[in-house]
């Protein structure tokens, strides 16, 4: 298995992805190929001892930066990382790319240079989030579209279903709506719409999810437009932070609370963990034709070999193949 | 001062409504006009001892339950707590309303029997949310407008200002737009046009605010679309419980963890109350020739008793008159 790794993406990029792309190698059946600028490239993979063989450059001589436009990954910078990395999947050989960089860049790339799969007409993120009870649930799109059209929630639901089964090991894998009330008829015209499409055309509806039901287990695919899965998962992030920022303050207030903290210590790890969805390492692209995983800007080595090893699942899950013949025919 | 109360509103009405009132004139100087079914709520009130002289009792033959169309409170249902409620507040020495029943239904009879003020097309629900550092800030809206267009955004950011400088006592608030992303373009179109309206015409507007920027201070006042608002604070209290289920499930599993739980308790307890914003007791909709505060359905009597309180401090600081004043003639 070949996979694309973006070398030059992300806010600690070059050495972070190079920490975790050799840790990835050593302990993973892969090759990586890095995509960017071959001299910092090489003079980073000189710090490490690695089987060599495992690891090869592609150079690309410019980078996407995060304030830049995505389209410019299309109109000015054809010889970034992102835009040669996404171009290598259209040969044979490799299976797969990930990139830590500009997540709006990548999803106009891999839109543009790949095109997207029969049937769907918009690509989405996908994300794999921890449930309470019921081990993960799968939330899509969380952030590539965010003017989408009833028919783009239907298509994400499709796709969902066909991840959850495939990479998650979900059997008959249900599908929800995020809206803001449990009936039918809630929501604006546009959530009314996307729940009647996706009742009359896929069996595994559920039917709405609301908010404070994202973590408890009640779909294992929950379909969003691009801008309330952002918030979904933004908002999630900022509340654990705060939580626990906060309960750091009020413990550092009390001794009988430090030692109790401390007692405790184990107990909130395996909280902090669970909780932690970029143990996941990245979050897939949909819908496009190829296999493309987009990964958290802050990416740390460990993050980066996680995204490796989820984007391995994914290959060797077949996922595209299963995904191409699953959403055909089904259009609206 | 005499303030309305829906008797029959809530999962728990009439007896936690009628709890809390009853707590509240004897701590506060208000009198409480109860509406509802007469003899249900005479019944509950015997139970307790109370300045008889503070508790009114209006009769309405009929109740709008949760499932309730909003509508119905305009058409089916004249003679319901919630439209004999909010009809009140047109007559003189009534100054407000208090209901923790079907919101839809508040809403709408308040906007078709109160009418909208001067300069203000949708009313919107605002909610005072705890900060990291620095006190609360005010989230509008929550829920009331589910299809905003700009220009509502902005007459929201106004509101809400005023709201902030005269009921939460802030100097000079700023506000803030949610967006998935920082810098100016973000978001879809939508967002594009609300940020270019409230940047020319709000001289105190910061741009946006991430979602994970909700809780640390960064606007005093955060408009959002009544979709995106009542996404935030319900995943906000999704994770707060998922998170708090989670850690009393690893603690009960060692002994250790256990007694580190029971010496952090005051801690946990304090961080529970500071992210729990039901402390304030409801949500004020604003926009409304009328000063009407929304409670949670499940309120309990010490929730009711804060919207009481909450809804004095509104009357008190004359909201109505500075929200007209204000917002008059900063149409677009």
């Amino acid at each position: 298995m070949r996979i694309v790794v973006d070398a030059m993406g992300g806010d600690y990029a070059p050495q972070n992805v190079i920490a975790g792309v050799v840790e990835a190698v050593k302990e993973f059946n892969v090759t990586i190929v890095l995509v960017g600028d071959e001299q910092q490239v090489r003079s980073h993979l000189a710090k490490y001892s690695y089987p060599k063989e495992k690891i090869e450059i592609v150079h690309a001589t410019e980078v996407v930066g995060m304030k830049d436009q995505a389209t410019d990954v299309i109109r000015k910078k054809r010889d970034c990382s992102i835009t040669v990395g996404v171009n290598l999947l259209k040969e044979p050989g490799y299976d797969a790319f990930i990139s830590a960089g500009n997540t709006g860049a990548c999803v106009a790339a891999a839109t543009f240079f790949l095109r997207m799969i029969e049937g769907v007409d918009r690509p989405g993120i996908g994300l794999v989030i921890p449930q309470l009870e019921n081990g993960v649930s799968f939330l899509i799109d969380v952030g590539a579209n965010t003017e989408p059209k009833p028919e783009h929630m239907y298509q994400y639901g499709q796709m969902a279903r066909v991840y959850a089964q495939s990479v998650l090991g979900k059997k008959d894998p249900t599908v929800g709506l995020v809206n803001i009330g449990e009936e039918e008829g809630k929501g604006s015209g546009f959530e009314k719409q996307a729940y009647q499409l996706m009742q009359d055309k896929l069996p595994c509806f559920i039917g709405n999810v609301e908010p404070n039901e994202i973590f408890v287990g009640k779909a294992d695919c929950i379909v969003a437009t691009g801008f309330v899965g952002n918030v979904i998962i933004k908002v999630t992030e900022g509340v654990l932070e705060s939580a626990s920022k906060l309960i750091k303050r009020e413990v550092k207030k009390s001794p009988f609370a430090m030692l109790g903290a401390l007692f405790m210590l184990g107990a909130l790890k395996k909280v902090k963990k669970q909780a932690d969805y970029s143990e996941y390492g990245g979050a897939p692209l949909l819908g496009v034709n190829g296999i493309v995983m987009i990964s958290h800007g802050r990416s740390t080595p460990k993050a980066i070999k996680s995204a490796i090893r989820s984007t391995m699942r994914e290959v060797d899950h077949k996922i595209l193949d299963k995904m191409r013949s699953a959403v055909v025919g089904t259009q609206v």
